[in-house]
């Protein structure tokens, strides 16, 4: 099977499913009380419904049944990253493409989740599981319901982050299957470390993050505001769980979003995130950042704390069993810019050379 | 003279000045073109006049003639900490108390920078040059001026911060000169690290960080809201001088400030700091926290980095000269708090305990 | 009694307590279940204590017990407006100032209100009922339990505001009183219609405002940022109320703060405010307004609805009875600015001339 | 021609053009020295060309050449509402679609402003001056540029607003023309009041207001976050032209953003908006308000100026002439829901009676 996550990937003679966007993914988790207690009491989302093995999820402007279904389990790890196509026609193109392109696939006519009808999942090419659902029960979007906005409030769902280790490989399979890059990062040799992905009109419905595959490195939703995404920064304080907030808040120099990285019980990866660019013109520019620019990933030169590049989510195959981890073979973003090894820059020499500001990079001054 | 700075302060018999609230920072940089840059193109404070060697600069909401001097000279280094006294007869006051004190004092009626008239400086028997000055040219107070108001609007001084070898007789000093202590750092065994100290009814005039001194550690002035300090990173991003911010943003735990602490081309330090909270009653709780709670310095346990412990401005004597700087004997926050020899906790544990919560402390997983 | 309210009022020969704020209102409400739905369920108070009869409130970061005090009976009106004096004795020095002024008083060691001690309650020459006190429960300040923070937290009382028939009378005696002016509308007769007056550091503790009295305008709770205000709106529109909403949000010209006006179930008038400037220089400018200055209640120059200049709540008598209305002989703000004989300018013009520019008025733009 | 504009539009038997979302508006105004202080100095819209002329301006996240032009003419009118659609091929289906509807067309394959190449333009069947184009020059995207960014920095252009006499006329052609429908104003007689259309996935990219036409109502920019919104209230009141904020801010019960409308110096309304919801899913919920809903054009209930209602622009036809305007004939939004012969309520009875709440309505208060 692993082999089948590290060989091309061809282009399917039929045509891919017209994917609207995320929708949402199902993850698996060890203590339903306790991830109960991180999702709804600390972070705000909506139950549209719960049983004792799992609570379905949805973000203040949804309109769909939900956005996070947490499913209790022996192994933390994800069950699927679920794309909401265009019509229920599309779910047939979908079992169609990946039946083309070899991999694994299961057809539900009831769905796989509550609230969801005909759904398709698939193993992918990166090992990822993927669905595709058209049928869906419409729940009551509570958009306008400031009787029940917390200060911190989630209104959308805004994209996933997938680890793997050959990005190129995977972004050439996703731009098949209809996804635009907004943005990536690369070096001079040519090795691309990350790279977005959209179906709706904002920076990503997805992003590859390379790295030790197939695994989830988050799944991101998205504030009004910023003062929101502090707020919940605030109220984790409070709560004496500081230590969950992996990473910033900040604004990233890929996206432009503020943004913050928090962790649940299982240490599933949450980003919050707010006010990327719309990118839903056919020519919108791609943006390539340059592996060393210590801007990239945080605009204020902050540092990505190092379990960032190494740490993330098992995914499980349709048996509900962990797909294996393949290692990444190109260089690693961390080492090239971090470390005895590695260097970053906040700014290029004045004589547009590309050496390291040396006063210029932060990560240097810690301890 | 440095003698002086170490030995026991008397309290003396005459009353203490009767002081408003700190209203200016003079300090010394070395290319003054640089600096303007900085301060009035970057960070936007307002122009009152200037010449070819000396800039005065205030904040938004100001009204007395300014809040910053930057003089030209030599050395990087603060000429005085000036604060504003309730009537003319309190300069007089002050100067009998430094008398009494038996510091050097140095009074003129004429004042010692544009704007302000009779005025006294002392060398404190901290070492910094402290000024005491009532008359003062009012100019326009721009608080209705949204046509010059900058995404990042600084709209008032807020606060100073004094490095000083001993905390506990920097405390015993200022509260006999009428500060009250809103807030400090101790540790179990009596050490004082740090304490917070009011005139005006917010939580800190100036404070004292227990290090090697007499250094200024930082002067910091107030924005509206938390989206004002996160335009000033964003606009040290775009300009590319992200290196020049050393810290943040965050949320103080001390305080509850939003903050941001930055580095003119000097280094000396500035903060951007929003939303503490009102201290004018008699009884207003002092908040005592503990040196190893990780939330202290900042409420979302985001490490603090090393220079801002080590790095910090030299103050100049009445002459012009730096003055020597005293090594700190008592334990240095830094060293009990983070490295081999260090710790902090997120959380106490279940049982009451005051154990380190090693999963709860982030620094440790930096590279 | 209500001669005493409209003769010249001495000004007493003993000194006058040392005020340091506005601490808390204690109002009548006819039915205490639906009070408090808008207090503790809307605005999101927190209850110190209640029983069946009375309800303790305070905001986020208060430490005394109460700020508001909802106290059921027949008749909706206000029964004190409290102020926190600078220690015990200044409640000896209340009640020797008030009665010196001929003031009906009444001293309860045990208080008015629970958590409150030694406090004297007067009717004061405007007819007011103020109270005096030191003694107070302190109690958890919730500043930093981020936990408890909803969307649209009022953080601090920040300021009363009473009718008065006679502004220039109430002005003389609260400044006698040691309140100081920090801004007032006048007309080019010299009518005064409206003085705003601060002991705390703020623009005012409370306002005088000019119409029949004694009446109670409003209460004012502050928030930390413009967004918190916009949400009180956004769920009173959410709970199908926002015909409470009387007047707002804008931006007021005196004060410069943020505002919203909102009635509660008795039609006591609650503002909400945020971001006036700090007052607490000797010397602070007082800013004087025209009345016919269209942007002096509203920066913005949106209308003032009618109600909000007649409407107000009554004020009680030490024996629980409402004190009779006295009306106000001077011109009426109201009547000089809108409606026929009512004149406002947005702008002079550009010789200088006052004459009404037509085309910058736009309330005569309402139907 | 008028004729043209009120009997049954065909639908035409080639395919619409594929719209991918307004991209720009052409102006005309009279004073270019005028407008360019408005558009630029107090909006900060950012000029990407300009001559004695014509100004091309941009929003602060565009990357095509312009999203307003203002061109110097006698008559303030709109010359253009331009859509971008998402390929060169789609300006032919453009042509095709509009020359089957009987509609004047006009194609200059350089275009009718500096930046876009290939255009048509047609008369559309509602009168209005529509143009369709894919080339674009790209320029500088400002996103990251935050030394640029203003307190009130516009970031998108987001919508048109065209006043048209037949709404379910003009939502029937734009429907044909591939727009979806997000939301609506009806009574219960069937009358429809408004319609508001998108393609991009946004609330939406034009909507139609029921009044004499063809008009323009209005032009509408985005900012990230509300406080932008409220900077540009305070500018303008800073500025002394508060006469020009013509309504708001206010939420929006329809689309749910936060908005303000003011006046450039022709007249042409120019709304600020921001936080709509994301459309984009097939089946996204159509919202039907109610016409008698006081809370439908403001959520908390403020009332909308009649201004509002009755003013708005004039459009050109291709020879640059004022079309001529056709009365409505249906009912005014503004007689049935405001004055003697409307009503309007806040809620429901509590029988579920659909009476007026007369305590419920505000504007009734009003002068």
């Amino acid at each position: 099977m692993s082999n089948a996550f590290t060989g091309p990937i061809p282009t399917p003679s039929v045509p891919a499913p017209d994917i609207v966007r995320c929708a949402y993914m199902e993850i698996v988790v060890t203590d339903l009380a306790k991830s109960r207690a991180f999702y709804v009491d600390l972070l705000g989302l909506h139950v549209t419904e719960e049983d004792e093995n799992t609570i379905y999820l949805r973000s203040f402007e949804e309109f769909i049944h939900h956005n996070l279904v947490l499913r209790k389990g022996p192994i933390a790890a994800v069950a699927a990253f679920a794309y909401r196509v265009k019509s229920p026609a599309e779910v047939d193109a979908a079992e169609a493409y990946y039946k083309e392109l070899g991999c694994r696939t299961e057809r539900r006519k009831e769905g796989f989740t509550k609230g969801v009808g005909d759904s398709v999942r698939v193993e992918d090419p990166l090992g990822f599981p993927y669905e595709f659902f058209y049928e869906v029960e419409h729940v009551e979007r509570l958009t306008q319901r400031y009787d029940l906005y917390s200060a911190g409030e989630l209104v959308r769902l805004d994209h996933f982050n997938q680890v793997t280790p050959d990005v190129p490989r995977g972004r050439k399979y996703l731009e098949d299957l209809g996804f635009r890059v907004s943005e990536d990062i690369k070096d001079s040799d040519g090795v691309t470390y990350a790279a977005w992905m959209h179906r709706k009109q904002t920076v990503h419905d997805t992003a590859l993050t390379g790295g030790n595959g197939p695994r989830m490195h988050h799944v991101a939703f998205a504030t009004h505001e910023k003062h929101n995404i502090i707020q919940i920064c605030d109220k984790m304080g409070a709560l004496r769980i500081s230590d969950r907030i992996e990473r910033g808040p900040g604004r990233h120099g890929v996206s432009n979003a503020f943004y913050l990285y928090i962790l649940d019980p299982d240490g599933h990866r949450i980003e919050i995130y707010t006010q990327d660019y719309y990118t839903g013109d056919p020519d919108n520019p791609t943006v390539t950042w340059d592996v060393h620019d210590n801007q990239r990933r945080d605009w204020w030169g902050n540092p990505v704390v190092p379990s960032w590049y190494t740490e993330a989510s098992l995914v499980l195959d349709l048996d509900g069993n962990p797909q294996p981890v393949i290692e990444r073979v190109d260089k690693s973003e961390m080492a090239v810019t971090i470390g005895a090894d590695g260097f970053s820059y906040t700014r290029k020499t004045d004589d547009g050379g590309d050496t390291t500001a040396v006063e210029g990079f932060k990560l240097g001054a810690q301890v």
